[in-house]
C-alpha cells in the first residue's frame, strides 16, 4: 500500500508521497513514487502513484518513451486536461496489455494516479486519475486528493485546509496527515517525498527527501503529539448523565 | 456502512456506537446497534455489530430467543469467552443458513461484533468476533478494537488511550474520534449510543444516546475544531529546503 497527497491551492501546488511499496513480511521496499516531466519556463509536470507497482512503472516508462516522438506525448499536450488523458489512456493500455494474466493470477494490477501541473497561460490543476483511465479535477472546494491509504488521514486536511491556505501552512497540514497515517498503518512508510510548486513560477522544484529522523519531521511529531494529548485533556468534562 | 468502538480499561468499559445502517441515497436509516443482556449483580453483557444488518439481526434475535432455554445462552454461560464463543456459533448459524442466498446474489451478508462486559468473579473483557465466528480479546496493550468505517477515527486513539485511562477521558477520546470519522464519512452518523460500565458494579447501565445538536458534543466539537487549528498553525514554520 501507499499514502500520496496532492493540493491545488491559490498560490500553488503541494505533494507528498510515501515510499513503502510492499509492507507483506519479506518484502518491504522503497520506491520513488513521485515522477516530474518538464520544460523549464512552458511547463512542469508530476506524477505520484498508488497501487500496482509493475502497472504504475510500466505507464511511467511508456510516457518516458514516448516524450521524444512526434505523437501526443506529455511535453507537448497543449493542456493538463489533455495530459490528464493521455495517462488515462496509457494506464488503459497497460491494464489491456496485462488483462489476461490479472484475470488468470486473481491479482490486482490495478493503480492510480494524481496529475498536478501547471502549463503556461494555464492556471495549476490536480487531477485524480482512477484505475479505468477516467478522472476527475480538483476544485476550490475540494482543493486536495489523495490516492492509497487515505482515510487515516483524511480528517485533519478536511479540518484545516483550504484553497487559500498559504503553501508552507498546507505542507505542515499534509505532513501531520502523513504522522497520523504511518502511526496507525504499517504499510505506509518513511521516507517521504515533498515537493511544493509555487503558481507560475513553470520550473520543476527540487523536492525534497524527508528521511527517517528528519530533525523538522521529529519536532512537528512530537509537537503536534503533545498538544492533541493536552487539547483533549483540556475539552469540557462530559456530563454525568454521559456515564450513567 | 457503521463505526463502533469498545474500550476495555482498568476502570470498566466504555462503549460508542454510531446508528446508521445504509449510506446509499435512498436508504439512509437509524438502527440501534448495541444490544445488552444482563442479570443485576451477576453479569452485564453488551454486544456492537457492523455488517450486513439482517445477519446481525438475526444473530441477536436467535441469542434472545434462546436466553430462556435450557441450553447455554448469554445469561448461562459461566464465562465471557463462552459468551464470546456462542456469539462466535450463532453467527456461524446464521452465516450458514444464508450462504446459498449470499452467494448466488453476490451480496455481501457478512457482519462482526465487539463483545464486552463483565460476569462475577471475572475481570471485564472485551471480544472482537470475525465473520467468521472466530474472536481475538483486548489486552492492556490494545486495550480497544473498532468495528466498521474504523480508519478515520484510528489515530486519536492511538495516540491518546491508555489501559489506565480514566473512564470519562476515554469517552471524550471516543466521540472525538466518532466526530472525526462523521466529518470525513457520509456513512456514518447521528445519533450515537454511549454506554459507560464502572467495573464490578454488575448492573447495565442506562446509557446515553447524543442526538444531533446534542450541546456538550456540538461543545467538545467545536472546542476541539478550533483547537486543531491553532494547533497547526502554532507548529514550527518548514524549513526553507522543504519547499524548494
Amino acid at each position: 500500500m501507499t499514502y500520496c497527497v496532492a493540493m491545488n491551492l491559490a498560490d500553488g501546488l503541494v505533494l507528498v508521497s510515501d515510499s513503502r511499496t510492499n509492507a507483506g513480511v519479506d518484502h518491504i521496499a522503497s520506491f520513488r513514487k513521485l515522477y516530474t516531466f518538464g520544460m523549464p519556463g512552458e511547463r512542469v509536470i508530476m506524477l505520484q502513484t498508488a497501487g500496482n507497482l509493475a502497472t504504475s512503472q510500466a505507464v511511467i516508462n511508456l510516457l518516458r518513451l514516448r516524450l521524444h516522438g512526434e505523437t501526443q506525448n506529455l511535453l507537448n499536450v497543449p493542456s493538463l486536461f489533455e495530459a490528464a488523458r493521455l495517462v488515462g489512456e496509457t494506464l488503459r493500455e497497460v491494464t489491456a496489455y496485462d488483462a489476461a494474466a490479472a484475470a488468470s493470477s486473481g491479482i490486482d494490477m490495478s493503480c492510480s494516479f494524481l496529475l498536478t501541473g501547471q502549463i503556461r497561460g494555464e492556471p495549476t490543476g490536480l487531477f485524480n486519475i482512477y484505475p479505468q483511465g477516467n478522472f476527475i479535477a480538483a476544485t476550490t472546494d475540494t482543493p486536495y486528493f489523495q490516492v492509497g491509504e487515505s482515510k487515516y488521514g483524511k480528517p485533519i486536511i478536511d479540518r484545516a485546509l483550504r484553497y487559500d491556505s498559504e503553501l508552507e501552512q498546507a505542507l505542515r497540514c499534509a505532513l501531520i496527515s502523513f504522522d497520523s497515517t504511518i502511526r496507525s498503518n504499517l504499510s505506509v512508510g518513511m521516507p517521504l517525498d515533498v515537493l511544493v510548486y509555487r503558481r507560475d513560477t513553470l520550473v520543476l522544484p527540487q523536492g525534497y527527501r524527508v528521511a527517517e529522523n528528519d530533525p523538522y519531521f521529529e519536532e512537528i511529531r512530537e509537537q503536534w503529539s503533545n498538544g492533541l494529548r493536552s487539547l483533549l485533556a483540556g475539552l469540557s468534562v462530559a456530563p454525568d448523565f454521559y456515564l450513567d
